[in-house]
């Protein structure tokens, strides 16, 4: 095996590396540093036991238990650290508050159900699906109340997209610097949803034209409830009964929610027993006293209903800590309330240069798109900053500009551009950045 | 609200319904049907509690538990039915058997990993990933072993592809007739898979030009193995360490796995441990005395990897209850070993006539696609079936045309078109026509 020294690959000062020229590089470099660990890379002449490394790995397993023990399956002990995690000092109590997504630990774009956040207004209510109801009324001519059964039977479409907090990233608007990405961006999670349109159900009881707004009602111990355009009601709008093929969980809104792709997650209301068609919006808590925008100047900017884009990177990201100068691949996620992501670039030097990420299939709209792009890290002091642009041409502002716009006194629609700062040691912090 | 007779909607036996036309009838149909159980569907002047069912559905709860108490989620309880099931006299032992996955209860086209049908030949390892190894080795310049974390240091992407064991529906080649789709296709799930392609790998350790075959082995206590094409490892072939956004499960190679897109579910070499290349393949137990198909001639067909086109309605589907005549939506799924899913036809009277789904989008290569058809069952008796076509133009056979071919002595590859029998109770049966 050619040894190569680290230091004679990075000529160029945290340069690019494109994939062909990374290849026998990365040997190299994944050889020089793994020789310093316990579990070497080690160059084989033969494979024979006598190569084996000293802390013997498990090599061959013995009969392990079989497939009756565990028919509905669970992630491997060794993965216990991958889960949602609540912010202590966020909320007063549990019932009403949040619990991250750790995207520092996920690939791809999928969420698994059981690491979706949730964000409660009040608890979560344990629904008998036999019993619970869905009502439709209002300004409808045939206002109706559908059982799961009869829901279950109209005609059912999937869609993967995400859902975000628009609170995502607020307790930085004033400058407090969470320590990683679960609780910076850990609001947003992806999943491929099941169920039946909306404009279905309000074909089904026949809208009145002058109804221009639904109010959407769930069945937990706050009512949660917002008022919601007619207009989306119609175009993507969906009642969901499943989440990645199952049925929903039951933080999610089981038996059912609604999807309303691209909007502020509030809006998805989960545990939805009710719709009711009006000519303008109620003026619910959720919509005047919370998830409003406070500006500078005092007054609120309401119904703020679209997920600008937004985008992180996952990898390397703040709390985790570099194993080695040399390859990486810098990895994150990007989305858009509007439609698909066109590009997502990433800067190693606080924004001062941009190459383009290269996008992982397939990209669709109002849904997390992976990112991915090789570096090679001299061992020095690196900005990792991640900038995303979406279909409509909108480019993802730094917080300089968008504290321009917005001042600081907003919790709400912060999609700036996040910084993390490796430093010489590897050690990776939030940093903010204008 | 306008009361519409069942049967009047029923004009056309059995017959078709567009998307508009269902929308005002099915009201009707569902009103009828419901009108005859407990909680049935009821037209409101006003939404008022005294307009509530008899039966008091949970209408608004009080606080339920918060965030803190499941940082990794399970399924509703009421959702206990739903997980993979084994069939007792199939195998000597659970360690080396096979948990199917409930087709019957799932939705779009995402397998939840708890849900990932599992097919074991030596039990579970539990395997510490800080001290599994990969080798690479056999005719290569440079003899590797890599840590886990060195693998996940190489570029890595992300793909949603099914894997389907070679068995799924062996069970029925002599005429056996499994009661649910959960056993006759059950053995087909489809992920989001992350790792890094094993043409990367094999860039890495220099593979002699003469090397045409790869061998596959596990570190369970069987040592699974499998000899694979070079032609396919250098093609779409990839080392897999997440499925659906997080780390594998145990059963499915924690912490990493071969993914040979559309070939048999045995060569995803699960715990992954050696990958050797050479020229000729290494005539292993599975792929000699197992996973070769045993022709009426007496010979055997060898190294049959790919999975041909195959489909299956998952409702309604065998054992399940029609609940009311009148609409429902046929639903499925469809796949192709060879690539993308161009077409699903679903005949209601046991082939004789076809008509064409609707694929939900996005369709893609080696991936489960999810089919939706509009029905109106007259309550006679009907005989379902779906048929799949590929973008190479095969198209899925009848089992007589299969048998025709390959005699009845295999247990593998049966991808013929199964045949769900409905009664005039609304009774389905799982039945086999030619």
């Amino acid at each position: 095996m050619a040894k190569t020294n680290t230091t004679e690959i990075s000529t160029e000062p945290n340069g690019d590396l494109d994939r062909r020229s990374f290849l026998r590089k990365s040997l190299a470099a994944g050889g020089a540093v793994a020789a310093a660990s316990a579990g070497a890379t080690q160059a084989l002449a033969e494979v024979n036991p006598a190569n084996l490394p000293p802390n013997k790995p498990i090599w061959s397993q013995m009969l392990g238990p079989g497939v009756t023990q565990s028919p509905y399956g669970s992630p491997s002990p060794h993965e216990a650290h991958v889960v949602r995690r609540n912010v202590g000092w966020l909320t007063s109590s549990t019932q009403s508050s949040i619990n991250f997504t750790p995207l520092q630990d996920l690939h791809g774009i999928i969420t698994p159900n059981g690491l979706h956040f949730e964000r409660h207004h009040g608890g979560v209510p344990a629904i008998n699906p036999n019993e619970h109801r869905l009502i439709i009324h209002g300004m409808v001519k045939y206002p109706l109340m559908f059982t799961m059964e009869e829901l279950m039977r109209f005609p059912s479409e999937s869609h993967i997209h995400f859902i975000e907090c628009p609170a995502n990233g607020g307790m930085e608007w004033k400058g407090a610097q969470m320590e990683s990405v679960q609780f910076t961006h850990g609001m947003v999670s992806c999943c491929e949803w099941t169920g039946v349109k909306v404009s279905t159900l309000l074909d089904e009881v026949g809208v009145d034209p002058k109804g221009t707004w639904v109010l959407a009602e769930g069945a937990d111990g706050g009512a949660m409830d917002r008022s919601i355009p007619m207009e989306k009601m119609m175009d993507d709008a969906m009642i969901c009964w499943a989440q990645n093929g199952e049925r929903l969980r039951p933080e999610q809104g089981y038996p059912i929610r609604l999807l309303v792709p691209g909007f502020e997650g509030n809006m998805n209301i989960k545990w939805i027993r009710r719709l009711k068609v009006g000519t303008a919006p109620w003026m619910t808590r959720e919509e005047t006293s919370k998830y409003t925008d406070l500006m500078d100047d005092g007054t609120a900017r309401q119904f703020t209903f679209v997920q600008e884009t937004n985008s992180c990177i996952t990898y390397p990201s703040a709390g985790q800590q570099m194993s080695h100068k040399g390859f990486h691949e810098i990895t994150g996620l990007a989305w858009s309330g509007r439609g698909k992501i066109k590009q997502v670039d990433v800067s190693v030097d606080g924004g001062r240069n941009w190459r383009t990420a290269k996008l992982q299939e397939p990209v669709m709209s109002k849904c997390l798109t992976r990112f991915r792009i090789p570096w090679q890290w001299n061992g020095e002091k690196a900005q990792l900053q991640s900038r995303a642009i979406d279909e409509t041409g909108y480019v993802q502002p730094t917080l300089a500009q968008l504290r321009k716009v917005r001042g600081v006194n907003s919790i709400y629609h912060k999609n700036s551009i996040y910084t993390w700062e490796i430093d010489t040691n590897g050690g990776i912090k939030n940093v903010q950045l204008g």
